[in-house]
């Protein structure tokens, strides 16, 4: 006989419910856990020479034979990024739609890893059947295509989980989210609604996708007699298509430029997502065959990343394109947080050159604002609201619109990683919590950097080191050579002989005083320099570099 | 006789024409040079360990004996900051109007310079004689009380320069700025308008600071069971009025948090620019004894900066308050570029333990918007328009404007830092440039901190140091011990040990073959150590460390 409380559904997110990034969500009854989504994020500002940040999934781990697959609702980074990493160990089919499979096919090539996991394209309206779960795919619009709510089917209660979401009535491919199918679905009852929260600040509806198309033609027709560089998201096909469409409409031939825009492209356009009329795309090499007015650029760098082409192009680096005076360089995207300098230091590198930059209104979200949040609320009708995606922030957001729209608090559930709420008809409640955390990959390492090597890092960073090497007399502990100082990022030491110099002299002293008090013992030794060396250069420059003393023997 | 060439004016931005920040400029008529502004800038992401910047004043050092005094628009960092490092050198007395001195003053106590300076408090409508120039001071309205403009009156025509300025008609203490000044100068006849173009992109009218006072009132009415904890900058005196006055007509008690929120509010105070009524200031240790909702604390770290009072309050390291669920904490700023996502954390933080946070309407800016910009150029009327304060995108939306009210593009002049534009009635060109750029401050040290050391701090930061000694013998060259392996900031070694072990072997493996090959100089055995250890780290962790080997000899 079952304990009665094997009966409730449990929903532990693993990765981000707290910071925007690394959605990943276990669904767990009895012996079946799925998981909704597998993302990473990336490095916050003191996780110094971290590439990127990934899912502890310990907890998955520790139930592997639980396990029976991953649902993925896009294919942005935040929501797939981790997948190379993690199904490694947990190696487990992955359902999505077609374009998101395709997706991670490059991803997993990439990795080498194609062969070794399962993935299942799915349609929409199609259910799945694993463990004590039933998935079903609704149709929804991001700025992605082939983006997907799921409906989680349990024994315990339906839980709807949007995904990233907007609600285009008039998208550019493909059909409008499938309001009819939420509705119908919630008429049955459901347990809870994750709904994404990002845009939960902002009131009022999103534009449609297409509205950005009609931007591009605007600007197109009064920008006849330029060059036309546009910077957007890779992953954003549709903005892609409607700039193809404008290009070909106004007769100009377009260049890809970037490796990941070139990437999804070409995946985009195999998959059928993509529609480029003939003699269209044209390679960067032949960009120099036409007259500017008759190119378009479609590039990455929207975001102000260093290496990304735009940026390169910005800074003179790029070695195939070059700003020129007149040239027209529209940026069709906002920063995503943290980067508005980095975009911003871009532009007005791009305005020096003498372009003419289009930074505003040739962009919409691809998130639900308020309105089309409660429009989700009012379809769906959950019993429990349990707000994802965005920060703390956002999700309080959704909670107070949740509260506006009738829920009681204790029916509303701001959950932080590794909380597990427990839920059925009758109760929810967070019954406890899974170890969780930040996995950082830098390079090929992945998690042998934690909190001491970045806290050297920041170290390093901030003052630099001083090395001071010596060599003793094994036995007599008599100084051989030494004490010699090298510095690293601490002054230039041209200028600074006369500091080094007392420095020198410094250790000398430290040196004379160990020997007179027989002190041998090297980390005595080794505690003195850092001791007197760092106090003395604090006092003379007010900085902290790491101190470093080695001693050999012979 | 005098040479034609010499009877022209010439401007020399010497520090942030085109990033914000470092405000100085030169302005020059044959033997007499005259400085208005002396900022600072923080550091860019990439400066590492960097506190602040300065600008390189050579050409005022090359022609010191021309320069007789530095006037200052107002007490903004960006405006001042660079004064104790410049006045050292170049010791002439500083102008300008009280508060501004006030301000100055603090600082060069700080730095024990308060003796060996001149400073000379200026009234609008004063003007100061020196050399071949005169300037007069002319009201105006900012963020900061106290702040001017200034008509510089040389031989060759009158520039007017607004400093950082909005249009307040209905300012919180003194008057709105001088209109009918700007106007009575125009009519004389401008030679060139030096605008802040700060909002130059912002349509409309900045509001003015009283409504925000009228905000704070709502809000107050709005919370009176809650605590209220109000951050905004230091030096918006107006600011804090208005928050004092808001307490006090809800009858609450006002604590001060912050060094330099107490330091500002103790100098307006004494010099009546801020009137605090009988029994509203409260020390922060008498904060228990009064109920939360008879409280206002107003505090430092509206831009998110990890050692201001409000981010030690959200992370728990505040000594003496503790945000507590329903506190009601206010932004009463908007973030300043770069800033965005330190602020989004620690508001992020205070929603995590309980507070209302208000971050929106709270604030208004303390610069002119476009329809203000175009007030003053219609009031001035100037024959030449040098658009400045601002990043570049900024100096060219103010360049635009003009454009619109009918200038043309031969009388605009966007200059770089540098730039020597030579003006008179007739004739506007740059002819030259002057040595500029960036001093960094990185402790006691000025300058000691340059591209090598900050590309070594960045290469520290990427992926830490791998330290390499070892010890040959003199004249044989054999290795008498070593070579060792130490490393900081690479990866964190219990864990690495096989990955060590292997790297000590490569080692082992070079030094055989520099013996048996009879390599003995010391550069080519490093170079050795380098290549070889560099190789083998990147292929098995794909990083660069900075690898440093150091030999001793006995």
């Amino acid at each position: 006989m079952k304990k009665k409380t094997n009966s409730k559904l449990k929903i532990i997110p693993l990765g981000g419910l707290e910071q925007i990034g690394m959605n990943i969500t276990a669904f767990e009854f009895e012996d079946s856990i799925i998981v909704v989504d597998c993302g990473l994020s990336f490095p916050e500002d003191d996780m110094l020479g971290i590439d990127l940040v990934i899912p502890d999934v310990t907890y998955l781990r520790e139930n592997i034979d639980k396990v029976k697959g991953f649902f993925i609702t896009h294919g942005h980074e935040d929501h797939i990024g981790a997948i190379p990493y993690i199904l490694r160990d947990i190696n487990v089919p992955i359902y999505a739609t077609k374009l998101t499979i395709g997706i991670i096919d490059n991803k997993l090539r990439e990795h080498n890893m194609l062969t070794k996991v399962k993935r299942k394209v799915v349609k929409y309206g199609q259910h799945i059947n694993l463990g004590c779960f039933r998935v079903e795919f609704i149709k929804t619009n991001h700025s992605i295509q082939d983006a997907a709510a799921l409906a989680i089917y349990s024994p315990a209660g339906i839980v709807v989980h949007t995904g990233d979401f907007k609600v285009d009535y008039t998208p550019v491919f493909g059909d409008a989210i499938d309001l009819q199918r939420f509705g119908e679905i919630g008429k049955k009852g459901v347990l809870a609604l994750m709904c994404d929260s990002t845009n939960a600040e902002r009131p009022g509806f999103t534009n449609s996708e297409r509205t950005v198309g009609k931007t591009f033609d605007n600007i197109f027709a009064d920008h006849k007699n330029t060059r036309i560089i546009i910077a957007t998201f890779a992953s954003n096909v549709d903005r892609v298509q409607q700039i193809i469409n404008s290009a070909y409409k106004f007769g100009r031939k377009v260049v890809v430029e970037g490796r990941s825009m070139v990437n999804i492209i070409s995946t985009a356009t195999e998959l059928g997502y993509l529609h480029i009329p003939e003699n269209t795309l044209i390679d960067i090499e032949q960009l120099k065959d036409y007259p500017d007015e008759q190119t378009v650029l479609i590039t990455t760098g929207s975001q102000g990343e260093s290496m990304a082409a735009l940026s390169r192009m910005a800074a003179n680096l790029h070695k195939k394109v070059t700003i020129k005076p007149g040239d027209t360089i529209i940026f069709s995207s906002n920063p995503i947080p943290g980067n508005e300098k980095a975009v911003s230091n871009v532009i007005n590198e791009l305005f020096m050159k003498g372009a003419e930059v289009i930074f505003q209104d040739a962009h919409v979200s691809g998130h639900a604002c308020r309105e089309e949040i409660k429009l989700i609320y009012s379809l769906v009708k959950p019993k429990y609201a349990i707000p994802v995606h965005g920060e703390y922030k956002h999700l309080k957001a959704q909670a107070s619109i949740a509260r506006e729209l009738g829920y009681n608090k204790e029916n509303i559930f701001i959950l932080s990683s590794g909380n597990v709420l427990e839920l059925d008809e009758n109760e929810a409640k967070v019954t406890g919590q899974v170890p969780v955390g930040d996995i950082l990959v830098d390079g090929l390492g992945v998690g042998d950097v934690g909190n001491i090597v970045l806290r050297d890092r920041q170290h390093l960073a901030e003052d630099g080191i001083i090395i001071v090497v010596m060599t003793l007399e094994s036995g007599s502990g008599q100084v051989l050579a030494g004490p010699d100082i090298v510095s690293r990022g601490f002054v230039y030491v041209r200028g600074a002989e006369s500091l080094m110099d007392e420095a020198k002299q410094v250790l000398e002293d430290v040196m004379d005083y160990c020997m007179d008090r027989n002190i041998t013992d090297w980390s005595k030794i080794k505690t003195e320099v850092k001791e007197e060396l760092s106090e003395f250069v604090w006092k003379k420059t007010k900085r902290r570099p790491m101190i470093m003393p080695i001693i050999m023997e012979v």
